[in-house]
């Protein structure tokens, strides 16, 4: 799509074209929403001043691409957007050249601008990385590591900071409230103007040192002083949606040859009455009516999620010590409940899990019993912390981690396959797993009686029906579901369980299920007296192979010199694409009947 | 020791005993030396305002922990510091009351003292959390996030800021230029006072809105705006060695009830003249001569990380492409050394180990092989970037891991035990390791070749002797450097060669040796030729066995259906001590005498 060139008023047109094809898109196929319309006066403005072949375009968590993925020659295929061999929702440069690097985690942005103009010095080269980035992702640490050498070698770059006042959920922290501080930025300029005309007019004589000094300090009191006294230059507020004023300031930002901030404030869901200005509900949606912003309805069973929220609502209603923390996913996690109901004990601190992670510690060491929510694929952000600042000392944190497996239509940045690798050699953490609701319930009230770390895990959406009633936690027992006439044993883990019992169902013979419960401690006993009697092991987790659940159990076999027949169903080595879940699951041969056909 | 109710030169007396004693006893034994000694004052006026037995005291990574553990009655045992079963060179709350929590690595103190707030807060106590913190852990993205929530909630607690200009190496970053120019704080105050005074005595009349505006611009141009900015008190800075100064500031701080930050200049290395306001070389030492402050020297064979660094040197020195980084490491990786002969393309980026890996993914992207020096322990916290910003986009970046496997003194905040486990399963990863110095540079040039991220890993210290020559690198190609009589095979990876060299010599049998060289790839062929001839196998590796080289073992063989005994010599389930590296082994039985017993 031709952008250069074009009068503000075609612009304007091809705005609105945008924000058309978007609208009618997502409401049909659902995607990031809200936070993409309100992004597409800045988004055509950068094609404008800059030159997306050419020039670094980085997208901060890059879910508000889609504009730029419309401009850069994917108006048909956009239709696909999210689907299993479709376009991704995020940049992706296997999809085209414009896309620059892969995101889907916050706040790399600024470090990758950093790489890029490192290189381009280098290679003396006449390109200039251009960021976009929301103010909800400036509250993650790498921001301000990148910041900290931004303004320190000055190297040339654009960054637009879209603010529409709000990350996926609401603003939150200091730095959140400084840049509102920013928006209401009349304030400060004219009273600049005004010290600078005193300044000029009414000064007595003899004080001109003074008044140098004064000048000085107008300059320390402009917008966007934090930036500023960081290295970084700030121009701003603008109005994000005035496609005149997004490439006039674009223009002077590129000229300026440093690094500078251009302090955008935008709206979110832009030219979608219904979502504009709304807050998470509006940020990535299913199917919509256009007309009246009516979700397509679809019959759904009660989301792990959503048991959660209800289970840990009662254990802190019951215990007074019970505290958790959120890092800037409130509905998403469930913890929204929460923080509603216990106010003083709940809290979101933006997306900042490593902070998140260490507070909790130390509320541990003060007798609480923090239970830190959190999705799986963001729990790597907070990986030393878990070591260094839990596990070290052994502080009973309990890690929820939310959307553990395959989380579908957002994809390899997003899925949850690396926990239980990543956790299980920490010394002094236990792993344990809910099977159904039922469990996860029971799964909370045996994590608030540990002296230990401890992390549960559980799916996306719902639980699948399980052959089994629930039945309570013990610290390293398995549990067998049921007996079997042939030699096999399924051995499963956390909804891997439901997985394992469909399986059995289908299958021509009748087969042992043991839930497994904890890969970490193991039931060693339970899995040795078993051996007795089932030599072909089948093993059932949604996680990664390496280092995962089988990995677990073979480690147990060598070292009790066990003898048995094992395969693992884990994911294998290799990033699992996006896709409907069961799609993916298929192309990866994960669906019941074809584990059925594969248990040989 | 008592400090409260003295009198201010009796604290000076206490204060000069403290660093005797620190100098004593560090020049014969060794340790952590310059940042203490310049947190001497400091310390004392925390122990004068703060009560330990109750208010959290935070040590940020606490290597300047000496004075508060001598303060705080471990005076005679101070002499067995850092040694095996004597006290940590960092806090440690096993060891004391008066020790708050471990730390180790940095900028974790503001997120324990977050904790801590929100703790007394529900719990309705009288006390404060006091951190001291560096100016070079100020860049880590971890300090950032918890500043964003404390100056949005505003918890009370007060943060030294112990300023010595310096982190361990010389201060790097836009934050780092901000203090200094703080500390250089007269001009800011002096004009303060100056206008205050103008604004009072020479303003014309009508003029009142404008005096308002103008003492509202002068609140914000006192010092420390930035934190200011963000919510956070400050007052600086002060002279930290001026121990009344010190207690009468930390008393305002303490009244404010709010989140105070005083900055503190301080020298580090204060007290012993030899060592006052020195870079590097004083921040952790070894025995030396108190007199001419002469390093008492020890023969010692060429280090792995001095290897390294000539060997990087002839690689970025024959291929243009090659740049690398460090995270405030400079001198301990080695890296010091390109940065003086390639300021272009080497860099400290400070405490921003996050940053480090996704700048370096970016200039990957740009064609450049960018290789990341750092410490096994350092590297978890660039975990996330690892897998979201190198591996997700298969970025040929090298990660040059120092300190891999124990490291001796430092203990179990620095041992380099996990980062096989954690890597080991994240798709596109390579993983290799040279067994000696020749190797080290051979697997330097291969890795310039890899198309795909790889990580390298080599031992702090010097690597043993090696029973076979060097040979380059061939993908996923293991090394068998002798063959065997019985039917035992040892499989080594990295240092663990020259331990399996030595082990084999003091066994009674001719035993074969496989240098694994890939953990990832395997060499999946010869292992399935060796299980043909020999069926009894060993690992020798310095890693964690959970997720280790023993573990990937074991899926192959599970795999392949192929059938050995195997036994792993890689650290059992628990946190490492600290003490000299060859007594930690022994106390884990992993001396090769040992193992050669160990092995039936």
């Amino acid at each position: 799509m031709k952008i250069k060139n074009k009068s503000p008023k075609e612009l304007e047109e091809i705005s609105q074209k945008i924000r058309d094809r978007i609208i009618d898109v997502v409401s049909r196929k659902g995607g990031h929403f809200s936070s993409t319309l309100g992004a597409v006066e800045l988004t055509v403005g950068m094609h404008y001043v800059f030159d997306s072949s050419k020039d670094p375009f980085i997208f901060d968590v890059s879910h508000q691409c889609y504009p730029h993925k419309l401009i850069t020659g994917r108006w048909e295929e956009f239709e696909t957007i999210r689907q299993f061999n479709g376009l991704s929702g995020f940049t992706k440069p296997k999809e085209s050249d414009a896309d620059y690097f892969v995101a889907g985690h916050s706040s790399t942005s600024l470090s990758l601008a950093v790489g890029a103009a490192k290189a381009i010095k280098l290679k003396k080269e006449d390109r200039v990385p251009v960021v976009m980035i929301g103010d909800g992702s400036m509250t993650a640490g790498m921001v301000y590591e990148a910041l900290n050498e931004i303004g320190d070698l000055k190297l040339p770059m654009v960054i637009i900071l879209n603010d529409n006042e709000m990350s996926i959920a609401k603003p939150i922290g200091a730095i959140s409230k400084y840049l509102s501080k920013l928006l209401a930025g009349k304030y400060y300029q004219g009273f600049k103007t005004k010290v600078d005309k005193f300044i000029k007019n009414n000064m007595p004589e003899g004080t001109t040192y003074i008044a140098k000094r004064m000048e000085e300090a107008m300059k320390l009191i402009t917008p966007g002083i934090l930036f500023e006294e960081m290295g970084v230059d700030y121009i701003g507020p603008i109005d994000g949606h005035d496609i005149k004023e997004v490439i006039e300031t674009l223009e002077i930002a590129k000229a300026m040859k440093k690094p500078v901030i251009v302090h955008a404030h935008t709206v979110k869901g832009k030219g979608y009455k219904i979502a504009e200005g709304q807050h998470e509900c509006w940020h990535g949606v299913g199917p919509f009516n256009v007309e009246d912003g009516a979700f397509v309805k679809k019959e759904a069973p009660k989301s792990a999620t959503a048991v959660f929220a209800d289970a840990l609502l009662d254990l802190a209603s019951k215990h007074e010590n019970v505290v958790g923390v959120t890092a800037a996913m409130p509905s998403g996690t469930g913890i929204d409940k929460l923080m509603k109901e216990f106010p003083e004990r709940f809290w979101d601190v933006a997306i900042a899990e490593q902070h998140a992670i260490t507070s909790m510690a130390a509320m541990a060491k003060e007798g609480f019993k923090p239970f830190i929510t959190i999705y799986s694929t963001f729990l790597q952000r907070g990986f030393d912390q878990i070591i260094h600042d839990v596990c070290l000392m052994s502080m009973p944190v309990v890690f929820a981690i939310d959307r553990a497996g395959i989380v579908g239509n957002d994809g390899e940045t997003h899925q949850g396959a690396f926990d239980i690798s990543f956790l299980r050699f920490i010394p002094n953490m236990i792993l344990f797993a809910p099977r159904c609701n039922e469990t996860l319930k029971l799964a909370l009230e045996f994590a608030y009686t540990l002296k230990s770390p401890s992390a549960i895990r559980y799916p996306r959406g719902a639980f699948k029906e399980v052959c089994a009633p629930a039945s309570p936690f013990e610290l390293g027992k398995a549990e067998l579901l049921k007996e079997g006439t042939s030699n096999k044993l399924f051995i499963a883990y956390g909804a891997g369980v439901g997985r394992a019992c469909e399986t059995e169902k289908l299958h021509s013979e009748d087969i042992a299920i043991l839930d497994l419960r904890f890969v970490k401690p193991l039931d060693k006993d339970t899995l040795k007296e078993l051996a007795k009697k089932y030599d072909d092991w089948y093993i059932f987790s949604d996680s990664q192979k390496q280092g995962g659940v089988g990995s677990a159990i073979l480690e147990f076999l060598n070292e009790e010199k066990v003898c048995v027949n094992l395969t693992s169903f884990e994911y294998e080595d290799d990033f699992i694409p996006h896709g409907d879940t069961k799609v993916v699951e298929e192309s990866l041969g994960l669906l019941p009947a074809q584990l059925a056909d594969r248990v040989k």
